[in-house]
């Protein structure tokens, strides 16, 4: 006899690769997701969940790093150029993408939630022929956009996931919540999430993320520790602008401040309490070739192992951009454009997981592993905990042809497979009962 | 009695100060000036000048710092959209922008050559209430451009002297060449207009620019010296993009190492011999807050009192450019832009000037000022001088509310007036007979 | 009852506290502990030892960093007036100071070595009132020098340990070994004594260090993990001088070189693997105001958590020190002063050490830390385990009111006596039989 | 009839070489000149000046960059070493060398001032072949120090004039006062000479200085003009130390803080207005390789070609050094060392100094050169002006191997010959009458 969930897995797997490649194909950066939360919405329609978008989904104002209005509106018109009908649109206008999906059975039970995060980066998608997404026709093609992260894939395991609970809702009891956030790159989305209450009832938090990590293919690490706390912030300098032949010496140079913050923000001291973390991913400065440059403007993220460790950081930063403005006569302003904390998983789901998986044929869970990225997923994980659930952040490992971010990330489609799967089978496992749901107990 | 150039000046006036603004409120930068073109042709049009323009004007190759093919041809599109003919515009398609304007009176005498340029900048105006252009209603109509150096003034002259040639061609004798020049910001457009032989037998060379000196308004002075060699380059780091949380190691970082080249290149020694200059007028760099950047690209600009000045600050420029990218293991890309040469009007001018202009009862000619900027003119005087002809480049004095390139930038109109005067006066002066013409013989 | 080692302990304290504050009193930088040495082999005369030093010592070759001739002079000088005998300086001449004193009992057991480091560092000692060297009299008399790394207390424990052995000569089976090791600050001492063999037939080696960790005080680590391996390189950046008035372009900068090099050393970036760290510690450029600098010379060292880490920043840093001399034309000569390697104790000791020290009723062991220095006494536990020996490093805890390498370090004498207490205690215990020995077996 | 000039010049040929050989051999830096003060006494000895030497010759607090007390120590000891006796040392003591002679004739005429700069440089004089002073057994015995700017020479001409005025003083009328200033390099010493008085009553001053410029050998400018104003500073940089291994992030690096004020000062940018210039001679930071440095001490100058440059150069420089302690969190302490202010010599002096050599047979006199170096001269040259004094400051020329203040600096020794001659024939010229001193009223 077939075990019902292997059977399953069998089904779902075109629909799981058509969707992450459908997804890889349109990539929409951080709170510009307009077309994914629609389609997302349309895959969704029909299967018993209550969707939720807009200021449903999110408190506006805890949105960090929300894009000018001058580029939400130019990517609402080509939302609406790729099909979004306008009353669905409306709801998310100025940036208000992200789709909760609820499928509540009534019967009492526990309350689930997932999380599965949506949005792509600002790369442009290599076209080299041993890519993979280029050679199978599912590259982007968005010029200067794309899934670099992986995102692609867990909006197609949500969707998996939401067609096994649709199939299975006479089994079950309960509530089950599946969240698509928009903007996790940054740190930018989850807080306006939790701060609407989404996760206050949670008893269990089940998410992931697909690649990162040295494992064989279709491993799946159960539980998460050392997230890095990270913070975001945006540095304009402004300064004043002057002919750079004729009278260099009248203006005052933001270029050269950014260039030197830059520098010195790199050489802040490592720290003996462990791993920190500085980038200045991009600057902008400068009018023209023969003008001292007025504006420049920086990205800017650190990160820590600990809470304290980002704000060591954050502090040096703070002090050290101010510095450069001083060191240049020109002005600094600092804005903070998104965050994310430290935390850990809880590691009991090591056991949980294991024993959950126990009867698969295919899937190879590694109890724990320490991570050293950020994820805002911590607001999520921080927010369930501080109410009584227990919450956990798995890896599905894929090997990776070029690291994240880079223009030639890929993974194993295998990956996606992997985390359905365990994510099916650990929800399987914690509805059986109470004797179960105990090993998570304090 | 009238001076008859008098009561031409009276009448100009009005037409100078209407072409001058109609320029201001649509700047174009180099090389994208097609509906000034077009429109300087249609204010030329039924006065008599051959007009010449696209590839008859300009050596294509020998142009400098052309923009990129999808920046012309948006700017192609939106000059269709401002009434373009497509015919006319075709000739111009790629960057072929300005005119040259020649009345031939086909009556023995010398060959006049006159150089307008008519470029704008990359500069958002100021939209303050004491800014007169915004006062008085002609500021900028084009986002982020503006004419922050007075060529919409040099344009207007170039009208006016071609309204005058025209209303006297009957009385005149030789050849008369108006040169409207794209491209003068950045040394880019001039080395193409002499390549094509414009300037080979010119007997006279007369050109100038509003503005830049502290003289009393109206003021004009009569030759200049000291141009500034110049050259512009562009450089490219391109390093390799990675995860700054995830494996900050495994990038190589392009920004950085624009940002140390950046602080580098201004610390270049200062030289024995003159004045140099260097400006790294912008600075564009990375994909991403959380990605170690892969791009950056500069435009630099040396210049020198001497060409061996300039030069001496081009070759420490690229082996600090060189070295910087080796600082982040990074690769360089150099690309030359842009130069200027380093000249001086002929002298003699001062004097013929001061005599052209002493019955004017409103000049006030100063015989020579020493400048430091740096122009593209000097290609022209440069040539004019090899093959046996006489050339000046002239100031129009004015205050100015801000310096050049300046969001605020302005200046009185009077001094176009007196710009027009000196460059009619003079012109008349040098036709009045060989033994005046033997002032400037060597 | 009493037991004896408690009984021996309360006789040694005075002794102990004399000779760390005489040691105190009277620092030498490394590869100058030619009082240190004399003064200690005047300690141990009369106690059974035999006392081997200079080229019996160390290997001449392996030694790193040594000082230049000009100053092992300057020093051999010093220590003459200080009375060390003529013939006793005679072997040490040249930077070949330290000293190894053994036990050999004759009867067959075990090999016990253990290490003390000596040498001091190049700071100036804080005369501030609440400085307990300074209040009780035992302030540095050197100046500029200081033992701010507690080394005077290991020599003590040295002391202590040799008179503890003395006096139970009798009684014991095996030999022993004692090696006061000289230049151990910069990694520079350690594998020129190992590359004399005097750890090859060690079977236990014990060593440790005064201070470092937030642990009570008198508490005592059994055995410590995480040593970061470290190198250590001096970079010398030579340019041309010239007059910074009349001829500034004339000078090859070697100053703004060491400089800039400074800082992007400092700008390596982190390291997904583990901790790493860069010091520019000294920087001496430049020969007067008024001159552009010739010469730069900087003392530099990487740490990493691994000798790959260790060998990611060497590589970095190389190539930097490379491009910032391309940057202002200059030379650059490297020279490499030291290393240290990442190893671990063996952890058993936790274990035997606990065990051996149950019965005491002072000491406070806590089994094993890990921390993040580095120390060359890798070279001699690496070398120990290669023949099949078990070594061990531990830390004498002790609250500082200043952290090492601060001119107001400092430490509970009571560090002291924890450590030589654990130390008889272990080696005692090591002694009574196979059984226990057993407990280190692999 | 030989001209009685001519003879002298011939007599005196050899003594002043061996005055100069002899100074260069010894050179001694600012306010150290012990032996060099007493050595210029016993050669005037006994030739009808009286000298004035300690406190008589300068204000204590008006020296600026008076060396630390230990140094000036140390160099006394060397001076009694070299047999300075100590009752003329004493008046010396704590930086007070140099010397005045004045030889007044008590019949009426003219005050006749003269200024002999005597310090040397902390440069290592090169020992190649090539060099001559190496070559004729004349080089710096001192390690470390160097007559590298020819200040050996200018004691030597002073010397000689002394040799004259002594011979001839039956036939001479007026006063004349020889001033040996000690401090040049740096701008240290003339101020507080001036501000004793010794330029009050002066009716002609003369100065000059050997080398410099592109002239053939043994030609002499009468006048020069755009000295550059230039100031001194020292800054030094307090941080924290800490063990760069344990805990880098609890020190703040002094020695990084320097470093990037380096690279800034550096990049001021250049004026319009004119030549400045920014030096970082020398830089001294950091106590040992494995501490974070505490900190750093760097020796900065500025100058500008009119005291507003300079003043703009040292606006920048402050703001620049407090901003780079701030971007370390490291404490800044500034100090002024020296200063000389922008001025021209009396231009009318062409004329004298040319008619007044006119019947020289060797002297080749060129009027007016611009140079472009600073000197404390300038407060000479002011008071004598203020008070209504003639002034001027010469170059006596040669071609050099290598620029100033470069280990290879060497001039011919005829240039001696020719400022000497020069200094006699104009003195001479200056004192036959009225007629001619009204060449210079004005």
């Amino acid at each position: 006899m077939t075990d019902p969930i292997e059977r399953f897995m069998k089904e779902i797997e075109p629909y799981l690769i058509e969707q992450r490649r459908e997804r890889h194909r349109y990539p929409e950066i951080g709170f510009t997701e307009y077309v994914t939360t629609y389609e997302l919405s349309e895959q969704l329609a029909g299967k018993g969940f209550s969707l939720f978008y807009g200021t449903e989904l999110l408190t506006s104002e805890e949105r960090m790093g929300v894009p000018s209005d001058e580029f939400l509106k130019a990517n609402e018109l080509r939302a609406l150029d790729k099909g979004v009908p306008p009353a669905f649109l409306e709801k998310m206008k100025g940036g208000h993408t992200g789709l909760a999906a609820v499928l509540d059975t009534d019967r009492p039970g526990p309350n689930f939630a997932y999380r599965f995060d949506i949005d792509a980066l600002p790369i442009e998608e290599s076209d080299a022929a041993g890519h993979v997404p280029a050679q199978q026709a599912f590259r982007s093609q968005v010029a200067g956009m794309m899934h670099a992260c992986g995102h692609d894939g867990h909006a197609a395991i949500g969707l998996g996931l939401a067609d096994y609970l649709s199939k299975e809702q006479d089994k079950l009891c309960g509530k089950y919540t599946i969240l698509f956030q928009p903007a996790e790159e940054g740190g930018r989305g989850a807080k306006a999430i939790v701060d609407k209450g989404w996760l206050d009832d949670a008893n269990y938090f089940l998410s992931g993320h697909v690649g990162i990590h040295d494992l064989p293919a279709g491993a799946v690490a159960a539980a998460t520790s050392r997230f890095l706390a990270s913070s975001k912030i945006n540095a304009k300098f402004i300064g004043k602008s002057a002919h750079s032949g004729l009278e260099p010496n009248e203006g005052r140079n933001a270029l050269l401040a950014a260039a030197s913050a830059t520098l010195h923000l790199h050489s802040i001291s490592r720290h003996k309490d462990g791993a920190t973390r500085i980038n200045v991913g991009t600057l902008h400065a400068g009018a023209g070739r023969n003008i001292i440059a007025e504006k420049a403007l920086m990205e800017i993220e650190t990160r820590g192992e600990t809470n304290e460790l980002d704000a060591y950081m954050q502090e040096n930063a703070e002090r050290i951009l101010q510095a450069s403005a001083d060191l240049y006569d020109v002005e600094l302003e600092l804005e903070h454009m998104g965050k994310a904390i430290s935390t850990s998983a809880d590691l009991e789901f090591a056991g949980v997981v294991e024993r959950a998986c126990a009867s698969s044929k295919s899937l190879n869970i590694v109890p724990h592993l320490a991570i050293g990225a950020s994820e805002d997923v911590t607001y999520m994980i921080e927010r369930v905990r501080e109410r009584g659930g227990k919450a956990t952040f798995m890896i599905f490992a894929s090997p990776l042809p070029a690291g994240h971010h880079n223009p030639s990330f890929d993974y194993e489609e295998q990956a996606l497979m992997a985390g359905l799967e365990t994510l099916i089978r650990t929800t399987d496992y914690l509805l059986k009962g109470d004797g179960i749901r105990a090993e998570l107990a304090d």
